[in-house]
């Protein structure tokens, strides 16, 4: 197999993962026991010194040094997914725009969510501005259900499941998006949502 | 101008503005003033909806449906540049990889250096990991200094500037680079560090 992903559950592991699943794309998933400290041991450290998932280790593509394209940070990867085995970005502007969305998923909006102070202070701006950019009918970036749409709702689609009790009424867009997302067969089966 | 930038001090503005210091890109620098809350002014967020900084407009580059580039997340904007005006990145695996530090520095280590929670949990051990695999005579991809070194170089350098009272002598290799990068003449210019 081309594509071999580390991964584990409870990691950014599921956005990787959800997106090869929609794009068809072949992968081989190697999980890692976190509870028995599998991504500290010598030999995943080799892989990812950071101790992190997921890893991404393409033998497709070589590094000038010669050796298999080892990728850590989930928005890489996918970035990387989307260039190499999809035909969804065609222009420098999709690239670029794609590529925003990863950030902004991964780095803005990640902060925002899962980091407390940010949380009260952030969060309600962004999400208003989030309601409004998002169409529950059209992708972030092309004209196909995408990397920057799968960053995005990964993320948002957590939110229900981490924070039950957040009122989430004062973004309909959003709450939409949600629904979606977890209706999608293969986030279900990534999210083992039976 | 065919490069425009939207900053403002304190701003991640500051990473794109070295980045095209160094490299020469010509740009038009456009600063709002954020005490007088120019950010969120209808006029800029018709350019960002978020009301967040930096932001590019690329006029050498069309989206799809006919309108200027315009570029949010400081990272997206670095490997943007990179990409279209050098000859930094020359094979997808300098591109994945360039990206990868991209994320890193804007996502994980961004959230170690300045959520607190996180300063105290991950802080240390990152910055352990990170001592051994910076080379402060080597860049990090490809073979000259480049947007993956300005990103991370960009965040280490804020330590001191941040958190004067940090020690950071576990971390010599760190330490040089912080040294080094206060020491460049674009740095300084863009950092108005005399």
């Amino acid at each position: 197999m081309t594509i071999k992903l580390f991964g584990g559950p409870k990691t950014r592991a599921s956005m990787p993962l959800w997106y090869m699943e929609e794009k068809q794309i072949p992968y081989e998933l190697l999980e890692l026991d976190l509870r028995a400290n599998k991504h500290r041991q010598p030999d995943f450290l080799a892989i990812n010194p950071f101790g992190k998932l997921p890893v991404l280790v393409d033998s497709g593509v070589l590094t000038p040094g010669g050796e298999l394209l080892t990728l850590f940070e989930s928005g890489a990867i996918l970035l990387h997914l989307a260039e190499r085995y999809t035909d969804d970005i065609s222009t420098a502007a999709e690239k670029a725009l794609t590529n925003q969305w990863l950030l902004f998923a991964n780095s803005t909006l990640s902060i925002a969510l899962f980091v407390p102070t940010s949380r009260e202070r952030d969060f309600p701006r962004l999400m208003a501005v989030l309601d409004q950019q998002l169409d529950p009918d059209r992708p972030l970036v092309g004209h196909c259900w995408g990397a920057a749409d799968c960053a995005v709702q990964a993320h948002l689609a957590y939110l229900p499941l981490f924070y039950p009790e957040m009122d989430l009424s004062a973004y309909p867009v959003i709450q939409e998006v949600i629904r979606r997302t977890h209706a999608r067969p293969a986030y279900r089966q990534v999210m083992g949502l039976g």
